[in-house]
């Protein structure tokens, strides 16, 4: 009796929702593109298809930097760090003398990142260690609210994308539950992922420091240590999912090489799957970068993706708008 | 008017389920313990409450050994270790001189563990490691399907508590999303979590072992090293939920010292919150240890619950049935 009324109220809701249904994609333009994604997501779906996945495995994971917001000229969060460097600067004399800070300090970022991958974990450990988890979520929360690009003039989390927002809406509506993967760190994203994307803190997998957990005046704190706990780029996305989410996705989304071993991975499961890779073509409304970028470099994903029918979105072919305030 | 119609029809749906509501909570006796559990998800599910808590922030975790299954005479997992070593020593002639091997092909379990946690560790990385994690999943999803426990002659996964299956569906009911976090090994739980306890996989916390991604005949793998990644116990559960979920639990349940650093994150934070110990009194039904025993102790954390007025389980005492079978 109860299941019977609870089931009919459910059938009544579902088709109220349908009857209302609308264009889920209203910033992608008509091409294949688009066309890619509501087939597979109809294969998946429909009772009965062959290729139906129960709600449970409709597991959707995304990239952040390049694939749901902008990440020219540098990694927003590379910003973050040079902000903070700024701000912690008077508690740092030595910085003055010592790189990468003393480039920073001087404006010259080029200078400070000629080091490479040591320079930005100098600077990372610099300005993201040392604090509780607590503190950290604060500073983060509080420079992600105030803090403008250097070219838009935007807020950072104005930056994302449009077309990737209504994709995200889009799965989630169909039961996906969507993660979002990212080299970037954990705990810069999770203050803010939910509010810009919809995606809550248990649902986002990035890089991450060490932490402890030690009492101060009688109450626990998570401090957060000057040391390397888990690299999530490249082959560390795939360990990274299935430590965290324990099953593989069946559609991947990115826009790097450092997506590949995600997609790879991904791609490598039974029934039918979806990968995607964001194509960065649009030098107008946003930038063009692909096989030679330092930040986002597109070489070898770009060819695999041809060789493996995977889909590639051209920004300025596939979407009308890129960044949600085009919508005027 | 979409949303006024599924409002409308969502709200008849909560009418009818309430109509039908039940005691949530039928194989525990009306005693404290019980009404200390119903009466703190009133106060944060109740709107208006000044105690009110989000659906989104309603984390609930739950320590696995002792906790929501029984851990006597050995941890479950090390019963399966035991296992593995007698199926793979044919592979390992050199088990047969080495320890702790030697002794547990001998049969001599307490000999094989006198080396304590580096005997335990040397028997993990020999059994749960050198496989991909497919491999290493169907491995377990085998054992728990057939392997029986020494004492009772059930399987273990038989051998779950009923009264708190029936918690982790109360809260559930109630918008809590209810996470393990366990000592044990997050591969080892992972295969059986969601049939036994309706948790999925990318809610369950755990030790764990690195993993590799590789290719292998052109299909990627994630092959797992023997080389400790993490420890989820102790002091290290509080790193691993702020790891994995990224919030702080509002209500936490254990049975051990080691779940105490998992009661203080929980309790420290703002808001109301629930620390519940579950305390192995009942020799017949079950089990009775506490202070002394070397498996699942309770005894720091004993005092802090009396201290803190957290609610201690009397399993003789609270409960009707332990396990579900007992329904007859």
């Amino acid at each position: 009796m109860k299941s019977l009324i609870i089931k009919k109220l459910l059938a009544l809701l579902l088709l109220t929702n349908a009857a209302f249904a609308a264009d889920p994609l209203p910033s992608w333009n008509e091409t294949p593109a688009k066309k890619t994604i509501i087939v597979f997501v109809e294969r998946v779906t429909k009772k009965g298809s062959p290729d139906f996945v129960p709600v449970a495995e409709r597991i959707a994971t995304f990239d952040n930097d390049g694939c749901l917001w902008a990440e020219q000229p540098l990694y927003f969060q590379l910003f973050f760090a040079i902000d903070r460097v700024k701000a912690l600067a008077p508690q740092h004399p030595e910085w003055k003398e010592k790189e990468p800070f003393a480039s920073l300090l001087k404006g010259d970022v080029k200078g400070a990142l000629a080091g490479g991958e040591h320079s930005i974990i100098e600077i990372v450990m610099g300005t993201h260690a040392g604090m509780t988890s607590e503190e950290f979520e604060k500073i983060v929360k509080n420079w992600i609210a105030t803090a403008k690009h250097p070219k838009t003039g935007r807020l950072y989390t104005e930056m994302v994308y449009q077309p990737m927002l209504e994709l995200l809406v889009y799965l989630r509506t169909n039961g996906f539950k969507t993660f979002i993967v990212s080299g970037g760190g954990v705990e810069f994203l999770r203050p803010w992922t939910e509010k810009v994307y919809g995606i809550p803190p248990e649902q986002v997998i990035g890089s991450s420091i060490k932490t402890k957990y030690e009492m101060r005046d009688g109450k626990p704190v998570l401090v957060r240590l000057p040391e390397a706990n888990f690299i999530n780029d490249k082959a560390g996305k795939p360990v990274g999912i299935n430590r965290h989410i324990g099953r593989r996705p069946i559609a991947a989304f990115g826009n790097s090489d450092g997506d590949l071993q995600m997609l790879q991975w991904t791609a490598a499961g039974g029934g039918a799957r979806f990968c995607l890779y964001v194509h960065h073509t649009d030098a107008g409304r946003e930038w063009a970068y692909d096989r030679k970028s330092s930040i986002g470099r597109l070489d070898k994903g770009l060819d695999e993706a041809k060789a493996k029918g995977w889909t590639v979105v051209d920004m300025k072919k596939d979407w009308k708008i890129i960044y949600p305030f085009e919508k005027g």
